[in-house]
């Protein structure tokens, strides 16, 4: 079972991460906790000095499994998913820039906020066509660079556009691309799954990379989910990605850091 | 077992209702459904004609156990936390204005999303402390009228104003007052309680009206809460008061209907 944890690289308003700050601060003292990998959240990949967050990371011993993108809809308002075709431009552009980064740590880039929502004076159905077009121009690049893409559905409060594992699936389907998997979450499943178990199984050939928390967003243990039959439902479908808590720093960053990992270890003795 | 269900009196943008429209055409259907009452979510009752409303209950034969208030907030902006003394004073004459309504019907008034949330921009311990000196005074009035006041916690994405049972009832012990309750709602309990049933069980003597839906918001049933240990657990704390579906219309208001109050009396024999 591999374990990793989501760490900003930049501030930030979202405040479903471990803790935040100088990574060469956290990637020893994740490595120590038992971590096996850091999950990387990023705003603007061109703000950062790649080489030498890839010397860090290769000194810490720690993989990076996957690049989380959100920030750049948080911060910035960049969406797949606008009608204007500037900003799903810019949309585009910033996560194709996720992608030569992820390539260097042979990461997969997360689908998330940066999707965007469909506001209420806007027309559903076009909304969802332009994030459809625009993740066909992201895919086509991800092929390109031999980079996985990985849609994670949100609940509806989050965003309007993909709450389930079967509607990501939908558009794994109607893109076709072999680069496309899905990211399932367990916080937003617990809201938007009539059965969190039958879709994992359901959807297990696309499952390439999961989040951990609890029903309350913090770390596993803390909330009402039941992590033992979650875990033993992953074995079972053979899943070989990584486990990443993606949590409220509560009640303090290194204490999360801690509880999810000694939580979810004492689970599965693997 | 006592089984209510949410009506929207007046039109509204708020989803989380079984149905809409003429209260007339429905009072009877829910009735031969197998429904004891009706819960009334009211906008503004200066524009409702009350005794034909009475009337037309009665010929019903349906309790009316509860009467919400939040569509004043969604549809108006009003709120009890608001900065704005002109605003908070609206928000408390209309809470007001439901009392002698509740009255007729032996109901209680729900404060739910009436007390609104505070706003980015805005100072949080200066919003809870306007939202508890509006509370106040609602609360006088109450008890002049002799009508309950149940505070209704909800989750973090509608407010940031009492999300937990533990928050509602501390509001509870500040205020002192003898009409305060507690309504626990399971949707948005399985977001925010660390876990369901303790929480019931601790604040069991505070609890005074429910509501019942499921993990997606629809129907009993049809997410993954386990509802039959949620009654045993009511059932065991002697609660005595109104199980009240508040729920998406979903697949469609009248099946929605149907389907709560037949597998919630599937799950009980009392």
């Amino acid at each position: 079972m591999k374990l990793s944890i989501v760490l900003s690289l930049q501030p930030t308003r979202f405040s479903a991460l471990a803790f935040q700050g100088n990574p060469e601060d956290h990637f020893q003292k994740l490595k120590t906790l038992g971590y096996d990998g850091v999950e990387l959240a990023i705003r603007d990949p061109s703000l950062l000095n790649w080489d030498r967050l890839e010397e860090e990371v290769k000194i810490s011993g720690l993989d990076v499994p996957a690049i989380g993108t959100g920030q750049a809809y948080v911060e910035e308002g960049l969406r797949l998913c606008s009608p204007s075709p500037e900003v799903r431009e810019k949309a585009i552009e910033r996560l194709k820039s996720h992608l030569p980064l992820a390539k260097r740590f042979q990461a997969g880039v997360i689908i998330g906020l940066i999707r965007g929502k469909v506001e209420k004076n806007e027309d559903f159905r076009k909304g969802y066509e332009w994030m459809i077009e625009s993740l066909k121009a992201c895919c086509a690049e991800a092929e390109r660079k031999n980079v996985p893409l990985w849609i994670e559905p949100l609940n509806r409060y989050e965003t309007n556009l993909l709450n389930t594992l079967e509607e990501g699936w939908e558009v794994i389907k109607e893109l076709g691309g072999a680069k496309l998997g899905l990211l399932p979450d367990t916080f937003h499943m617990n809201i938007e799954e009539r059965s969190i178990g039958e879709s994992l199984r359901k959807f297990a050939p696309y499952l390439k990379h999961v989040h951990l928390a609890d029903s309350n967003r913090q770390a596993p243990g803390d909330g009402h989910l039941g992590f033992r039959g979650i875990l033993d439902i992953f074995h079972s479908i053979h899943f070989e990605g990584f486990f990443s808590f993606e949590i409220l720093p509560k009640p303090s960053p290194d204490e999360a850091t801690k509880r999810a990992i000694d939580f979810t270890r004492s689970l599965r003795k693997e």
